[in-house]
């Protein structure tokens, strides 16, 4: 066998999400970056590649040319698959064109801006029979893992309760007006999409809500808030939300709570259980019981199911983090692409796909409906 | 000067709440429990009070004999004040014939079951003079008070964004159908009122936001959970509330949350910084800001207001729990009763009274009918 | 049955420990503060008598006449026992004294000067008959009897390794030279003793590690420091020790430890399991096992032992601190002596003893020779 | 610029550090894995540099075959250095010959089994002017990092108190009579040398210790525990440490402090300030001051000197964990190993070096010597 061959679009140099890509995909030595569309612009996509040890001639000024010029080089030597890390307003365009030529597909998230171009990239994934995985990448973390195997056991019973929240405080000031990228783009309806810090964090708290409980949001009301000046995209967000299963719960996102770093939480309540996770301290697992002592599980510490044993890298109480748990995705994505192109076969594996994609969209229009009306239910 | 003297209404052998009450009233060596009825069955009430060393004469076998008989004893003698302890339905009967026969109140929460009831005991108050303490213990940690302040004074600009979790867990099976005298009258309309874990702890969540941010909710959407079978009062509830100056936030609690003990929690971010208070390691505030370190504040520890310098009674590190935090709003109510049986003036002690109580009152009968009307916003 | 009636010998007001010692016997509600010699100014001890509502006529200006006065009185009045709060220098003649008169005594650590001090109180106590507590409070935490009684019953297996650490930062700059009375007379040796640090607190490591485990300190190598200018005893040690089964470990103690506030803590490793626990988070026993997850016990909480059940007075999730631990030493030493007085017999209760005290005075004396023999093991 | 190019000795396939140290290699992009002496049988060997997707002619069956070859490639294609990953009694003959052969070096630790072997290497990486990293790698945590530069720019004052401890429990039971390779070796003199869980972790504790403070250890008193049966090396240890400056402090390790994951964590008490690091919390820096709150800093997050702010790789709140940290000793010698290909000067960089392997290899014959004086003081 041989390391799979990535093509990344979007990521230049600066960028913070294809930095994390670049990292994610080279922990465990599958896959290696053979070239790029880094930027519209040739030249700097060409000094992004250059910094990144590429070779010039794999470094594009557009994701057309990349597929085009890719699809064209000998199997041997083109790229597998594309990785999109671009600004929202950019994941469809390029998802679909790698689609139709051949490519398989890491995206990141929110999947599309609006919910058609979703459903036209979960029948292309379809028709296709090509590899699409969406990086949701929390959900790569073991104990994240571990949760919803204790759920799908059965260890908790039926769930009642559920909250979630996803706290960041870097737009508590309006750093958009100031030379700050990231926050510029977020912004911008344009760019991001109908929801802002609702569909940066507020995919994932759904997405790990869904997860987890293996449960789904039948409907929600949603109270958005737009707190900084001038913003027209929500930059907050709180929730009533009741589940496929008569479950209630909240979820609460923002990105102008002040002093917050990442702080993505999520407690579930069973009727025989409960478990509570922190991404801040993402290597402990809390559950509590009817009858039994609070109880702490850890990534290959004692008393785990399989999938949270065997995705953790390295012993016991040496820290894994977020990198770690976003090349769980691309280990899982790559397991399966490398038995596909050795034309074996293995059990899907697991990472989030195309339909997780279609689901966070819908959320986001979901909640943007019941915001204009006041936080009227709104079914998911 | 002299200690006062408490009479308790309630709080028979077993019970929980009055056992608290009065471990609290003695902490400080202020005050003397001299005469109780503390069951509606003269035996009963007599019996608990010889375990509680009194004399036999002066446990009652009923709050109205008790406030006849202690109004004719000589005023050196006779109690000062009552505390009332009993389940909520008998709260505002005695309540109200101790303020109309002279003496002051300690009641515990939710204040009566009506709105008119509060509003009738508001202005008893009002005719009277009389003190009237009411008893939202958790405003009583000195952390909570540090938090109030620094809010008070601007130290995290203007609020936009609060969470307050109240979560339990010992109705998660149906504990009222066993020999839980706690849970009977909880889970049952007729004692308890019109909200079950609403009135019970829902309303310690609604008066520590208001009580900590200052700020009071203008309406709220409620959505109640019934889970334990054969509930008809609530066991669990999710709501979204937007605050008197434009904030927004959640409140959830629960008494259905599997193993959680008394998880009492609040998160309020403002424009400046944030602060995250939880009831199980009280004496511990965590402060989050723009442009400084995250940092922690503790009781007897550096960088306090007056307020929570001076509500630790012991040395930093030496923690400080439920009971003492208690016994502050006994303190401060028995600070000013004193001075006002000495005849001196003193600046209003820093406790809950008789507004809270209607205002908690008030905070249910608007969540029960938002629930009704499918968590349709209501004002508050 | 009646209360217990407590004399007080120290505790004036603005005491520290006398304070506590006021407010841990009163919680209860078995004890009354009836008579007090609370310091060895007759003024003084009377100003202080009616700022706790004491009648003048029992403030007493020295601990032998309250001793001899008491002595007097009828037996439905006099004080059942004294409660020795004063500087170490002052424990060992009003302790005899109450002995030798036929007072109960309970006695602030460490209990003497010398071990002759020591010798001659355990021999009067075995004399006598009298009841005799040493308030090494940190015993009667609930997750310390819980400690405790997880390693009697084996559930650890064999110890193998001990940490302790008592961490406390008042002392890091030399407030003794300003006006700061706690400091005065513990960094003075002829009130505080040949030990500083090592007596005020090391003691208390000593006797936490010796409860737990149920072993005892056999040898010792003890490096003694002495930071502050001018300090002759030591605000600071380190040590290795060797336990009477063949364990080893260490055990560190500080009053320079900048910023710590009251860090008592300690580690036991067993062959099958191990336990961890923090003073400042006293509701927390964190345990770790071979074979299963991390589990942290917490009071009233699920699968606890019977003494830590019982030694809890509020259901779990309501926090109990310093006072709380504090009052159980005075609960129980009051169990003892409320059947002594009825003329019934129960089991000796749980509290720490003359012996105990005796204990920690070796100890010290031990590790003060270790220290000026540059840390040579010596036995303890 | 190119990626520069690692040959690896040690580390086949199934070996925990040498995967450690590839996933460390590959995070930032900077280097490739190109050739490999994984095993001292050829078979194996190839096998598992196949695994590795290395071509098989670059799978030697020895470390000095691969020196050999390696140096007879072309400029363009041979590798740039070794990294050492074998047990410990296998890193000085390959690093030795690399340096005599032209390779730069990163080595794992303990560097040698003795002082001697230790000192060649210092003269060899002078004589050649090659460089040499030593993974000590928990020096490559940000707060790490930031906790030195705080006591470098003088926050916490004159350093007086130190406490480290390095505790695992994984060697609690006698897995070395199991298939565990990690405890067959470790547990074994002649690969591990005249240290066990000294060597292997209690090195990792004296590195970080004297890191940190910028002291050294200028003598210590050791007491060593062989709890596991039959075993000749310690698997447990205490000490006590007096630093450069006349600090005091303690250093614990073990192996079988069972339960214990990889809890290495340490404390360092100035006169003007504290500060705790844990390795299990890596991202949290606590600090403590005379007259201000308890501050905790994080990787990315406010107030952060240069070292601590430029080794974090992603933004504040996503952790990052013990491979970062690793990464980071290979990404600081890359960046100084590729100035120096390119013909640049850079400052030397921060990574450990010959020197801190040297130290390591003293304390370890030290810490003996003083156990076999029944733990007399031993300079270092």
């Amino acid at each position: 066998m041989r390391k799979l061959r990535m093509g990344m679009i979007g990521g230049g140099i600066g960028s913070f999400i294809g930095d994390v890509h670049r990292k994610a995909s080279s922990i465990d030595g599958m896959i290696d970056l053979v070239c790029g569309a880094f930027s519209s612009n040739d030249e700097r996509s060409k000094k992004s590649g250059k910094a990144l040890f590429l070779p010039e001639e794999r470094c594009y000024g557009s994701f057309q040319e990349m597929i085009e010029k890719e699809k064209q080089l000998p199997e041997g030597e083109r790229m597998d698959f594309v990785a999109i890390v671009t600004p929202n307003h950019m994941h469809f365009e390029p998802a679909k064109m790698a689609l139709e030529n051949g490519f398989h597909v890491v995206c990141d998230k929110p999947m599309t801006l609006t919910v058609e171009e979703s459903e036209t990239l979960v029948n292309l994934v379809k028709k296709t029979g090509l590899l699409f995985a969406l990086t949701h990448n929390y959900t790569g973390y073991p104990m994240v893992k571990q949760a919803r195997d204790m759920i799908a056991n059965g260890d908790l019973g039926t769930i009642r309760k559920v909250q979630v929240q996803y706290l960041q405080g870097w737009l508590a000031t309006e750093v958009e007006k100031t030379d700050n990228k990231q926050a510029a783009w977020r912004t911008d309806p344009s760019k991001s999409g109908v929801g802002g810090a609702l569909g940066d964090i507020g995919t994932h708290a759904e997405n790990l809500l869904e997860f987890i409980t293996g449960l789904s949001i039948s409907e929600m009301a949603a109270d958005l808030g737009r707190f900084g000046q001038g913003r027209t995209l929500d930059d907050d967000g709180n929730m009533l939300v009741r589940l496929s299963n008569g479950a209630k719960g909240t979820i609460s996102f923002s990105q102008i709570a002040t002093g917050e770093e990442n702080n993505l939480a999520i407690r579930i309540y069973g009727e025989k259980g409960s478990l509570e996770w922190h991404q801040e301290e993402p290597n402990k697992l809390y559950t509590r019981w009817l009858d039994e002592p609070f109880k702490v599980f850890t990534p290959g510490g004692n008393s785990l199911y399989e999938a949270a044993a065997s995705s953790s890298r390295i012993p016991s109480g040496h820290p894994e983090g977020y990198l770690e748990a976003f090349a769980t995705v691309y280990r899982n994505f790559g397991k399966e692409l490398m038995a596909r192109l050795e034309g074996n076969t293995v059990p899907a594996q697991d990472y989030p796909r195309v339909e997780d994609g279609l689901r966070g969209v819908k959320f986001i229009h979901a909640a943007v409906e019941s915001d204009k009306n006041n936080a009227a239910w709104t079914k998911l």
